[in-house]
């Protein structure tokens, strides 16, 4: 994949438009604005031929939802664009290693590339503890490109949960 | 579990009000609607203190969503009677196998008993090709019944495929 960039980038920090690490600086930007809602920092982008079709973080408190983590919002948003439910030639980025619910979820909506930031020991469904996404028994596996601003991921939720102890 | 039935059991071949049966043939009602509307027959119910929450099935190519299967659609539906996103003391039943995707939602949801009809070899994660609700690495297990009117479920499935292969 080489996509042009579609608008040029003013910002000497900023990721080059249309890599990864542009889309993956925006699935942070969603991650911030859960940890302001209160949220576990976990954010999502999904993307079709460089265009964004959804952008979303977990808002699995406000939502009163245990679904409503990051990938299952853009999965669910962004599936209204196609015919079926099948996302082909989508690119799911998301700051945390998927859990297996979501890794579910990327097998079911048929997502043929995951770019994650950073891993989850704890129920990391990809790597960590199960490799849901690249299991052969399963109807659809994916490919899979891992610590893309892993640094900022993990920052971003360590900071998080810090506070919290803090708080409690 | 011992629930009082809360009102008459009819007729002679219905499972009496509040067992395990009983409310797995609600599931297969649900699952035989799915079946009508052209989608494949998985039914659920979401069961809290002999109180029924929700109740749907798959609708995964009406609704054109990838996460829209029988599970999903209750526990969301369910979610909103609790003052968290924590189902706790619910049961939810299902006529097929749970997928990792919806093995992991009850994970998530926190969801302390499962019942379950049929086995699904092909993509099973409760039994059959992962463990993930009693796996002792992630935070949260449950306790599991299989094969209640598990031949009813697979029966309806299999009605469902060999009409499917007639028609294309």
């Amino acid at each position: 994949m080489s996509p042009t960039p579609f608008f040029p980038v003013h910002s000497e920090t900023s990721p080059e438009s249309g890599t990864d690490e542009y889309y993956m600086s925006m699935a942070l930007e969603e991650a911030r604005l859960a940890s302001q809602e209160g949220e576990v920092p976990i954010g999502a982008v999904l993307v079709y031929q460089n265009q964004i079709l959804a952008k979303n973080h977990n808002r699995r408190e406000q939502n009163r939802d245990p679904t409503a983590h990051a990938e299952i919002l853009v999965i669910q948003q962004g599936a209204g664009f196609f015919p079926s439910w099948r996302l082909e030639d989508t690119t799911l980025y998301v700051t945390l290693e998927p859990c297996p619910m979501c890794a579910g979820a990327i097998i079911q909506a048929r997502i043929p590339r995951l770019v994650y930031g950073t891993d989850d020991p704890k129920s990391g469904a990809v790597h960590s503890l199960f490799q849901l996404t690249t299991d052969s028994r399963l109807n659809h596996r994916c490919q899979i490109v891992a610590g893309v601003l892993r640094e900022e991921s993990a920052q971003l939720l360590r900071e998080f949960f810090r506070k919290r102890r803090g708080i409690r």
